[in-house]
C-alpha cells in the first residue's frame, strides 16, 4: 500500500484543543478526543487520502448505504498508560485481522493491517495527553468502516469511509469489577448459524437492544443469549463472550459461526492453558450450567470483552429462578485473569507472550 | 402532536433545481429529488423541527449510534402518476404502521402516523415534477429513522433523525416483469425467530449481502432464504416475500417472527381471497416446493415487494439442480396480480378496497 508515510496531519492549534476530563468523570464512550483518523475508499481507486484531522462531523448523503442497509463494521481496543508512563496496546494485530474478517463477511473492502495499526499508533501519539493514567482507565480506540455510497438498491456499496475515533474511558459497567446479574433469555435470539453473528457488524448490536432493555428493566445488567436453533446452547452474554469454570474444566462455547470471536476470549483460553488449566471450547447447554450452579460444580462464571476485560457473573436468572454462582462474589480465577490481563496491559507484568505493542 | 401545519418549508430557488432525468434513464435509487423532509428527536423534547429543505448531506458525529450499532429502520413506498395526471399512494398507512412496529422492535421512538403521512404528501406535492408519468415508473419514497446520539455504549440512543427522501425509479430488476432465476441457499440464514427479521431494520439488509453476491456470481438474480432452525421451511426471497401457486391453494409462508410482513404480500392475500382463490398462510418446506416443481403441481411462483410489485420466479436452484417452474415463463396469476396492483396504483382500476390515497 505504501501509504504509511503519507498520512496527512491537519492538527488543531493548541489553543483550540479541549480540556481532558478528570479520570473520575470519564464514563464510557462519552468524551472524544481532539482528532480522528479518516480515509476514503472508492471501488476504482482503493483506499486513499489517509489523514489525521480535527474530530468533527461526517458529511453523509441521506441515501448513504450505511444509514439504510447497515453495511458497517467496527473494532474496539484500548491504549493503557502504565506507571512507567509508557502507552501500550493489547494484541492490536488481532483487532486488525478481525476487522478484515468482518469486512469480508459484510462484502466490504479489506484494509492493510500493518498500515491501519500504524495509523492508530500515530493517532494515539497525537492524542497522547488524552491517555488517562489511573489504573482502570484507558483510551478506547474505535476503528470503524461505513458504506457511504448514495444508492438505495440492495448490494454492496462502492464507497466507504474508514475512521478511528478515540475516547478516554473508565469502567464499562457501573458495577466495576463486581459480579453482575444476568438474565437468560429464551425469548430473543442474537444470531443464527449462517448469519452474521461472528462479524463485528452494526446490526448485531441493534438486534440486542430490546432483550437488554427488558433485562435492565427487571434489574439485570445483561442478557445471556442461547442458540437460535434449539434455545439450549449458551452463546454469549450481552456483548461479551462467556466462560464457566467447573472443578475439572473451564468451558467457553465453541466458535460456531454465530458467536463473536473475542480477543479477550482468546487471551483467557491461552493464559489458562499456559497456567495448566483445562481450557475447553465446546457446546454447553444452559441446563448443564444451571445444574452446575445448583450443585456447586460450577465454581465461577465470567464474561470477557475489551470494554470490561473480565466481568464476573454473580447470578443467572433462568425461567423465573435466580441461580447464584460462587455466593455472588468474584471468584479467584476471575480475579487472577483480570489481574493478569490488566497487569500486561499496564506493563506491570512481563509480556512473555508478545501481546503488547508499545506506542510510546 | 399538532405539528402538521408547522412543517417549515425552505425551498430551493427554481433556478437551482436539478433537471429531471428521462424516464428511460431512471434506474433504481440513483437519482434523488431537490428536497427532503427531516425532523429531529431528543428524549426530553420528543420530535421537533419538522421541515422540508433542500436535499443535502447530513452532518453526523462520527460516534453516531447508527454508524456503529445499526439502530436504523426504514420504509419504502411509491407515488404513481396516472394517465389522468393524478398522483396516488398505495396503502401508505400500512407503511406508517410498520415503521412504528419496526421502531418498537429496535427501541426507537414512535412517530405520529397521520403526521408523517401528511408530511410525505406535502413533500411529494413540492416535488410533483419529479413523479414520472410512464407506466412502470414511479417516485420511490424512502422514510427512514436513524440514531444520531454520539455515544459508544450499547443502549438505545437518545437522539434520532427521521427523514424522507424521494427518487424517481424505473424497474427494480433489469429483467423487468420477466421471470427471475433464484438460488436456494442452505448455507446462509437471513433471520431467526426471536431476532429482528420482521423489523425493517438496516442490519437485515447488510446480513443478506454475501448470500446475494454469491448467488449473483453464479448467474442468479436473488436468494431464497430458509428458516434458521431446520433449514427446511421457506422464508422469503431476496428482499421480497414469496408465493407458491398450487392447483388447489396459493401458499405463502406464515409470518413467524423472522419474515418481513410485506404490504404487497398482504395485498396479494386480500386480492386473491376477493377473487375466490384459496390463499393460505402456512409453513411450507423447500421439499414440498421442489416436489411441486418436479410434478408440475406447483404452477407458479412469484415474489412480492414494493420495488418490483410481483416478480415471477422462473426457476429455483437447490442443491445443485435447477427446477423450472411454469416452463420459465410468467404465469397467469402473476400477470393478473401485477396488472391488478399496478392498475390500482396508476388509477386505472376502481379502488374498491380503499387502498389509494390521492396526493394531487
Amino acid at each position: 500500500m505504501g501509504l504509511m508515510d503519507e498520512i496527512e496531519l491537519r492538527l488543531l492549534p493548541e489553543d483550540d484543543r479541549k480540556p481532558v476530563p478528570k479520570p473520575e468523570n470519564l464514563g464510557f464512550g462519552i468524551h472524544f478526543t481532539d482528532h480522528m483518523f479518516v480515509m476514503d475508499y472508492e471501488e476504482e481507486k482503493g483506499w486513499y487520502d489517509p489523514r489525521i484531522v480535527p474530530y468533527g462531523n461526517f458529511s453523509l448523503d441521506p441515501a448513504a448505504v450505511c444509514l439504510h442497509y447497515g453495511q458497517a463494521i467496527f473494532e474496539g481496543l484500548k491504549a493503557h498508560r502504565g506507571e512507567d508512563g509508557k502507552i501500550r496496546l493489547f494484541r492490536p494485530y488481532e483487532n486488525m485481522k478481525r476487522l478484515n474478517r468482518s469486512a469480508h463477511r459484510m462484502c466490504m473492502p479489506s484494509v492493510d493491517e500493518e498500515f491501519l495499526l500504524n495509523a492508530i499508533k500515530q493517532l494515539v501519539k497525537v492524542e497522547e495527553r488524552w491517555v488517562p493514567a489511573n489504573k482502570g482507565t484507558s483510551l478506547y480506540i474505535r476503528p470503524f468502516m461505513i458504506a457511504t455510497e448514495a444508492y438505495l438498491g440492495v448490494r454492496p456499496a462502492k464507497k466507504y469511509i474508514l475512521s478511528v475515533i478515540l475516547c478516554p474511558v473508565g469502567a464499562y459497567y457501573s458495577e466495576g469489577f463486581n459480579p453482575v446479574k444476568i438474565f437468560v433469555t429464551d425469548k430473543y435470539v442474537r444470531a443464527a448459524k449462517g448469519g452474521v453473528g461472528e462479524a463485528k457488524t452494526a446490526g448485531n448490536y441493534a438486534a440486542s437492544l430490546m432483550a437488554s432493555e427488558e433485562a435492565k428493566a427487571k434489574g439485570f445488567t445483561q442478557v445471556l443469549w442461547l442458540d437460535a436453533k434449539e434455545r439450549r446452547y449458551v452463546e454469549e452474554v450481552g456483548t461479551m463472550n462467556i466462560f464457566f469454570a467447573f472443578e475439572d474444566e473451564i468451558v467457553t462455547p465453541a466458535l460456531s459461526g454465530s458467536i463473536l470471536p473475542g480477543i479477550t476470549r482468546d487471551s483467557v483460553l491461552r493464559l489458562g492453558k499456559k497456567w495448566g488449566l483445562n481450557m475447553v471450547e465446546r457446546p454447553i447447554t444452559i441446563d448443564e450450567v444451571i445444574e452446575g450452579a445448583q450443585s456447586g460444580a460450577l465454581t465461577e462464571c465470567f464474561g470477557t470483552g475489551t470494554a470490561a476485560v473480565i466481568s464476573p457473573v454473580g447470578s443467572l436468572h433462568y425461567k423465573g429462578i435466580d441461580y447464584v454462582i460462587n455466593n455472588g462474589v468474584t471468584g479467584p480465577l476471575s480475579k487472577r485473569l483480570f489481574d493478569e490481563i490488566t497487569g500486561l496491559q499496564y506493563g506491570e507484568i512481563e509480556d512473555a507472550l508478545g501481546w503488547i505493542e508499545t506506542v510510546i
